[in-house]
């Protein structure tokens, strides 16, 4: 029925609505399961279809879910409540390398790893590195604005994006920011649309800034017996004028973990590993690295280790790069909370989370983006334990919000979260929540996502 | 009576209704004198007492008009409908300066200069440096989202805002944003707010970041025969790696004004000027200035000049420095636009603009921030020819449309370009204004500006 209407508005090759069509689109990457079947699923392969299927969708008052790679890690995709799911995968061109202007167009399903290849063909560099970014998207790398371990030198995904063409709810086709480098023209409806997970408008294409990728990279691993310490060394990294590409760092869990796992020789009695990457001129990437293994050494660090060539750096790197596969090894089920604290609240934060897992009896697992105090805890148990686990998760955002943190750094809250938001915005929720009706007055672009109404 | 209401509300010595106050309030920096006289004016000090008045005239429908030092230049701060006028300039205090995470905390009062010296004790800094510096303030750098020369390599004012304490229209007193350097919980109100003019909301306290300053400063002049080398070379800076922290230019009008204004032995025919500054790192600036000469001479740079010591840069600035006062002694009347456009368009933008004012028979003078594309477009006319004026100016904004540009940089929309708006952002006018609905549903914040309702 929603199926043929479709079909009647876009063609009959871009409409799916069989059962495996239909189930195969229900999930994404939360480790829950599925939350909802699609009734239909559709392909759009332009701006104008997109419009077409809003403005269908608008009159009927029926829900559309947007869907990039369906990699995102707190239901984004999830089609809750039916409806139709709109995948951006035929949407893939990059439309245009802008050489001179150090940007690229291009259309939401086009795959990170890929444009970065390409960009990185021409001298240039699309820095936003989120886990996923060998499959998920630009479009949902935009809707969740995506992080990564470059983000702490770079910043993230909504500071490369310029311009957007999107299409609101009423299929309204519009351009927010801009292709300049500066505009103060209008209201910045482009960063509130970035990292607003498919709820106020759909992404058709994006015009993204690049830079000149850098010259050369440096790379230390460094092994604290305390968690403090590494902190602390963090924190003095920034005052040495030190700003790291990346600076990931892993608690005494994960270290045990990774070396039961991948067995490279980690010291388990360590209670803090940090790995700390600079990028940048040839003339500078030495001392650099040079002045963060003395911050190292000056917090208490016992062993270091540096590396300057692309296969001791990939050697380092697989402490940090173990972690995932390590860890689900421990037990059967995890659940991974990626909280952000000011940097200087990171051993606060760490003592705290093990106090909770005590508390619960629980496993719980630290590691993360120690230079942007963003900490993925990872909550490692049986089924059983379930129940344990959901308090636990609480005490820890309402820990991470007294430290003047954030619940998600690049996660986003899509349907797992939401009932946690309050917690840090506050009073700022029911503005959110105007603006959503504002722009969306049907509810229809992926209700049920970031707050309920 | 108005004037009693609020001293009933705030207490006598915060509200000032004499007719002297009035007009005081009533003038901003906008170039064409003022545009309306509050009732009254008042000087909260607390978040507490702008919630009071703007939950008093939410309750009454009475415009409100927030201020900071007025220095802004499209009339953000014109008291347009009469009202109340609320002054920052009791809310001037530095809070906080978090050395461990990079971040000052301060009220929306404090002077940017003032701030910029306080953490430049410190070895931090913060970058964004528009013109007033010297007097203006953070809450109206935020409210318009203020630029300045190091923009190109360090970022706007919303780059550095991490969280703002802002009071809605109705009185609600919220955080927008965060403290920690990633978070994607709920929507993007901060970056919302920040460039939105006072139209959404007040802002009562705002936490910026800081970086370390940067250790070594090069300095280089430049000179063109032709304004197409000039541009070539901005491009090309970036393709060699160089981001500039400031990479200033001259046309022709700007380089003979300041020539026979300060007599720096600029020569007069040269169709375009550089100043390219790069900052950073001891061990890199050297290598980075040459390559910037590099580049310039291979565009076809005829004469160019480096500097090291802070008094031969300070010499080499005084050809940019002296481009205000210059200009202002061609023509009794000046308006002064800031289009900007992708690098590539300069050349493009600075002919059409010269064609536009010999169409007018008007003198043009272009100089302004060539590594954003931010180009100050300044008319220079006797009052007889402000008809024309309007005309060529008018032209301007459609040319940078055309060049996928915005009709401003830096300066805002205020009232004075709220024609010009829908040129540039097309449909997403009604969703701009949704949203201020939404936020403001009496429109008592800031009526008038960027966009009638």
């Amino acid at each position: 029925m929603l199926g043929k209407k479709l079909r009647e508005v876009l063609g009959s090759e871009k409409v799916k609505d069989s059962q495996s069509w239909r189930l195969s689109y229900a999930y994404d990457g939360t480790p829950t399961g599925y939350r909802g079947v699609p009734d239909v699923v559709v392909f759009p392969e332009t701006t104008e279809d997109v419009a077409k299927i809003l403005a269908f969708a608008s009159e009927e008052g029926i829900p559309v879910y947007p869907r990039g790679a369906g990699s995102g890690l707190t239901g984004g995709a999830a089609p809750l409540e039916g409806g139709i799911v709109v995948s951006t995968e035929k949407m893939n061109s990059i439309v245009e390398i802008d050489e001179d202007n150090l940007g690229v167009l291009v259309e939401p399903g086009v795959v990170t790893y890929d444009l970065q290849v390409e960009v990185e063909k021409r001298g240039l560099f699309y820095p936003p590195d989120p886990s996923s970014y060998k499959y998920s998207t630009i479009g949902g790398n935009i809707a969740e604005n995506a992080g990564g371990p470059r983000c702490v030198k770079y910043g993230v995904t909504k500071d490369y994006v310029m311009q957007l063409e999107v299409v609101f709810a009423d299929g309204t086709v519009a351009k927010v920011g801009s292709k300049a480098v500066k505009s103060v023209a209008g209201y910045n409806l482009k960063d509130l649309i970035v990292g607003s997970e498919g709820t106020l408008a759909f992404i058709t294409k994006a015009y993204l800034k690049l830079i000149p990728k850098p010259e050369a990279v440096r790379t230390a691993l460094a092994v604290f017996p305390k968690v403090e310490q590494a902190a602390q060394a963090v924190a003095d990294m920034f005052k040495a004028k030190v700003i790291p590409t990346a600076c990931e760092f892993l608690d005494k869990n994960s270290i045990v973990a990774v070396e039961r796992y991948a067995k490279i020789g980690l010291p388990t009695y360590a209670e803090g590993l940090l790995i700390i990457e600079v990028d940048g001129y040839e003339a500078v990437v030495d001392e650099l690295i040079s002045r963060a293994v003395e911050v190292c050494k000056a917090a208490g660090a016992e062993e270091i280790k540096t590396a300057a060539t692309k296969q001791e750096r990939e050697a380092l790197w697989m402490a940090r790069r173990a972690v995932s596969p390590a860890i689900v090894q421990l037990k059967p089920k995890k659940i991974n909370e990626d909280v952000v604290v000011p940097r200087s609240r990171i051993p606060e934060l760490i003592k705290n989370v093990y106090r909770i897992a005590d508390k619960y009896n629980l496993m719980v697992v630290n590691f993360g983006h120690a230079g942007d105090g963003n900490i993925h805890v990872n909550f490692m148990y049986e089924p059983h334990e379930a129940d344990r686990v959901e308090q636990a998760v609480r005490e820890v955002f309402e820990l991470t919000v007294a430290l003047e943190g954030s619940i998600s750094g690049e996660h986003g809250i899509g349907w797992m979260k939401k009932e946690f938001l309050p917690l840090e915005v506050g009073p700022a929720l029911e503005k959110m929540k105007a603006v959503k009706r504002a722009l969306d007055p049907k509810n229809i672009l992926n209700p049920g996502k970031v707050f309920d109404l």
